[in-house]
């Protein structure tokens, strides 16, 4: 095991959330807009509907301590989404929009006092795609966040669906960062056992079908220069790919509809959220030395304490360790410049 | 590459369809019973509801055709199951009864014309699970099937679920096989592109979901020494296992529903209809080599031509070869005897 790759990683998958969250002023009759409140020491429950959606730590909103944690796990650089939840996008547009620019807003103020060590992702309201595309504008020019977190669906529809595309059109033109988190998995209603299968069993399918709606409806031909990152190794897509890859070589209709689905894998992004070393090396294998990213969830309970290390014992070169611990999310980011680089990881 | 495993090889995942159904004479109307229709030379239509589901080569049917073909393909044993879409589980029960009786008969039949080359799966209808058992000890005990094919979900229910364990009880102490294969999958309506993608990019999520569901729901536990085997190398299972093992390490809810889901995944069969060497290696890596069959979905045209072949290329030894050509289905399917053996599969 080489350990001579000592440059600090750039995590691509960690969420934020608000300590408080502003009062409901919008004009929906039970809007389920978001609340917090106080609950053990050094946590507070969000609350949804009068009910606690999940509780959180001060590691959802306290910059100082979310830097404590980075220097125990040898992380240089957090890149920050929301929690998957608070996208909203099934309130009315007014109210997404509003919980969106106010997420934004917060993530910006706590880049603002680390900017070396965090970059931040914007929530956008995809339940409507022009709003959504202001949004990301916004979030891009005046806030300075690096691009988007979206759920893998909107109210059922899957982001590879031709009305999304527009918006990542917009995303390509402005140089954003697209990083798309599972969210309302599809076969949520499958599952047999506690209601944390949703987020254990029904988000890598889910992650894995809009991937591979990302594919088949062609998005990176028509948005082209789009970065686009998939959380959970791209959740079950590495399964799905062979199969889509024997479809399209023999469906002729398959083949009108998208270009070579193998070789479209291949130019996405992808964390290595997968708890297993050895199915980060079938993601190498099926996608690339090159897509490859460090991510966490930090700072939740699923989070993935060994998430660094796992890139430590791969059996590869301390060149690709650099790629798969910074380079690759830098290259994601944008962030291609050698001084701007050496300033965010000190590699 | 070695090719000393001279055998032939046990196709798990061969499917028949009859030539002709018999006329409905149920109580409901409108009911969604199928038939055929002629089409081109040596084709028929598989209609239901006056629509054309799909059109099927006399190699669905002709017992001879069949034959000839798996002598080109040094297929030494087939195991027919029905087209899954007949498994009829929207059908009142008295019809799905009906329905599944006629194709046990049917492919009774079949096999009874080279009982060497086939082995036939019932149909049984889940919707009423008492009827399902009594159909499989019918099926087992008067028709000689070795088993039988199920949906992965009865009506959007996952096999997983409790209301099933009586029947995977009944199938354990029967010593019937059971072959899963999806059908109606989960996400169906997050698919862009042509409606193939419903069988090209829904089934191995559904598989996986499914599959999870048996593990989740502790089956095996509960219904000890039944042997189960899911289609297309469980379709997405092997994309989901480690993060359902990392839930269930960290989890204790989780840990009260089940045993460890590692364990349960190397209990189970899958076949190896996956379409790409570098895969069948990682489902080898994931279920382990006594787990993993041949299966080309014959004579469908998804079907692998090359499924076959694929064994013979792998990097392991004769002997191991031979457990994935042959020996593990037999396995499966309960034939243990080396004389039997010999007689299936001439090793």
């Amino acid at each position: 095991m080489s350990m001579s790759c000592t440059c600090g990683a750039v995590d691509i998958h960690t969420h934020f959330v608000p300590e408080n969250f502003p009062a409901y002023v919008g004009s929906h009759a039970d809007a389920p807009w978001p609340s917090t409140a106080a609950a053990n020491s050094c946590h507070r429950h969000v609350m949804v509907r009068g009910s606690i959606y999940r509780t959180v730590s001060e590691q959802s909103w306290s910059v100082g301590r979310r830097i404590s944690d980075m220097h125990m796990q040898r992380t240089a650089h957090q890149v920050l989404s929301p929690m998957p939840e608070l996208l909203g996008y099934w309130l009315d547009v007014d109210d997404g929009a509003a919980l969106c620019r106010f997420l934004n807003e917060t993530v910006a103020e706590m880049v603002g006092q680390a900017p070396g060590q965090f970059s931040g992702l914007a929530a956008v309201p995809l339940q409507d795609v022009d709003c959504a595309i202001r949004e990301l504008e916004f979030a891009s020019t005046v806030l300075g966040l690096k691009g988007a977190e979206l759920g893998t669906n909107v109210n059922g529809k899957p982001l590879g669906h031709p009305d999304f595309l527009p918006f990542f059109q917009a995303a390509a033109k402005l140089g954003a960062s697209i990083f798309v988190h599972p969210l309302r998995p599809a076969g949520a209603e499958r599952l047999i056992g506690p209601p944390m299968l949703e987020q254990v069993l029904g988000f890598p399918g889910e992650t894995g079908l809009c991937a591979a709606s990302i594919i088949t409806g062609n998005v990176l031909e028509k948005a082209p220069g789009l970065r686009i990152a998939f959380s959970h190794g791209g959740g079950s897509l590495a399964s799905l790919l062979p199969r889509l890859q024997h479809g399209w070589n023999t469906f002729q209709p398959l083949r009108e509809f998208c270009v070579e689905p193998r070789a479209s894998a291949r130019r996405m992004f992808y964390d290595m959220l997968v708890y297993d070393d050895a199915t980060i090396n079938r993601l190498i294998d099926v996608f690339g030395l090159n897509q490859l990213m460090v991510g966490s969830d930090y700072p939740f309970s699923i989070m993935d304490a060994d998430a660094n290390q796992r890139v430590h014992r791969l059996s590869i070169s301390d060149d690709q360790k650099h790629g798969l611990i910074a380079g690759n999310a830098l290259s994601w980011l944008g962030v291609s410049n050698a001084a701007q680089l050496k300033e965010r990881v000190g590699g």
